[in-house]
């Protein structure tokens, strides 16, 4: 998984802080998570090829997740795209988005599918042979998800060594790495574990924001491999976070230790902090694997 | 006057080069025309107060013309504006712009009108004692205004040495620069012609886009101080220009031409140019006071 940051500011667009959006590029698929003002720039700047984005992920209608969509969806158009388009967000998105496109006479060309979201239970928006996305209701002034990206495990892998030094027949390989036992030449059954080895580990990654601090999402994104965090403010503005319903850096913390996560990167920071490292020194004083999400920065997952 | 230039390029955002949205300041008024995606960031950029706006015009319902609105009326909220703001648009917009403030539950804690504009007869939506703001009917694929901005005759300008040395008593300045003949202190008529000058001239700025070749604007727009008019494409690509509703560079250099203007500024480039000097040299050859506009320029009208 390879996560690229295109925005991770709140509020407002500056010319060097960038609201939220961000890409995921996993298992050959390139999913653009929420989509604030300037994003289509943003994509530009990073090089991500636009006609590669299928999917996106819109977690709540505020301005600064998703006032940058309706511009992405006419420069495809702009651009000659044919490919789908589906867009996953709340209800509401789908004539907000209509009824601009109709006010200027632009339907797109290509096809575009609005899956809305209305459920306050994890749902199961995406799903193919090696990953699977489920919605985490969030807990934030409008209705709002986050989004859990979960490879499947894949096949074992072939030792084909071993495999050829038993006498193992190459029409087997496949049943093999679905995790069969196979037969050598001469009919005997060879142990599936004595010639494979266990596949990749499967990964996963949580993107959390906006919300308050929400304990509820604790068990789904339990040992995620990363969670995107918000944390609008620090501690010392915990009240603000309360009333805004948004998220401290520790609070932010405390959630990826309860959930065991493999690493946790901040983000959604208030414009009010000059720099960002009194986020990441609080978070680390409860759990020590915390990164910041800056604009372009690139994170290995 | 004072144009700046925030955006003129068609069609997409890109890192360096942006869509339709200028201010003009003028009379104490700062006006923004068209509000494409990212205005809100190349305000700040160029240093326009935000509150000082309090009228937006918006020539048309393109995205590259407005996709940046419901950003800037949402910052202006965040940042605690309490001015009323004007908008001065296509009928629909309010419509577009209040479903997305509903859909976050961001309403502005300010006043918001719209003044939807439907008439294709030119139409007076600004007054006040210092200029008005006409529309200028259009011809492009959707309903589109231009807008003139026409600065009223100032006051005749008071010689005040010739009234001292004349007599007139200062109770009667108000009058004088009013136009009228006062008395000296005798009694005796002075006329108004040898205690003034003639007020400097009115100025007037024309914005023309989007539009297609149409000389039926030159009547509104003779002797405009300057006239913007799009040029999306070069001579090369009339047909291009044609078929999308545009003018060339050599069409608009014409309208200048026919209109008497004194000086004419293109813009709206499309994309497919790598420079814009071509612009400039096709239209001189027809109207040899050409400027380029380009994103930060500043025009002294």
């Amino acid at each position: 998984m390879k996560l690229t940051i295109l925005g991770c500011h709140s509020a407002t667009p500056r010319w060097d802080a960038n609201p939220t959006a961000q890409v995921l590029e996993v298992k050959g698929h390139v999913f653009l998570i929420d989509c604030a003002e300037g994003t289509q720039v943003q994509l530009r700047r990073f090089k991500i090829k636009f006609a590669r984005i299928k999917h996106i992920f819109i977690s709540h209608l505020h301005g600064d997740h998703f006032f940058g969509l309706v511009g992405l969806i006419s420069t495809f158009r702009l651009l000659g795209r044919d490919a789908d388009l589906h867009i996953y967000g709340p209800k509401g998105i789908k004539e907000a988005m209509l009824l601009q496109l109709k006010l200027g006479k632009s339907y797109t060309n290509y096809k575009l599918f609005f899956h809305e979201l209305e459920s306050t239970e994890p749902e199961l928006v995406f799903e193919d042979d090696k990953l699977t996305i489920t919605t985490i209701p969030l807990d934030h002034r409008v209705y709002t998800n986050g989004f859990l990206f979960q490879e499947k495990l894949g096949e074992r892998k072939l030792d084909i060594n071993a495999a050829r030094a038993k006498g193992v027949d190459m029409s087997y390989y496949s049943k093999i790495k679905q995790g069969f036992d196979a037969p050598d030449k001469n009919g005997t059954i060879v142990a599936n574990k004595s010639i494979t080895t266990d596949p990749d580990p499967a990964k996963s990654y949580a993107y959390c924001s906006d919300t308050a601090y929400y304990p509820a999402i604790v068990p789904q994104i339990t040992n995620a491999t990363a969670l995107y965090h918000e944390s609008t403010f620090l501690d010392t503005h915990h009240e603000l976070a309360e009333k805004t319903k948004h998220s401290t850096a520790k609070e932010a913390a405390v959630i990826a230790k309860k959930a065991n996560v493999g690493k946790l990167i901040l983000g959604h920071y208030s414009g009010r902090y000059r720099t960002q490292e009194g986020f990441k020194n609080e978070a680390q004083e409860i759990f020590e694997a915390t990164e910041l999400a800056q604009d372009g920065k690139v994170f290995d997952i």
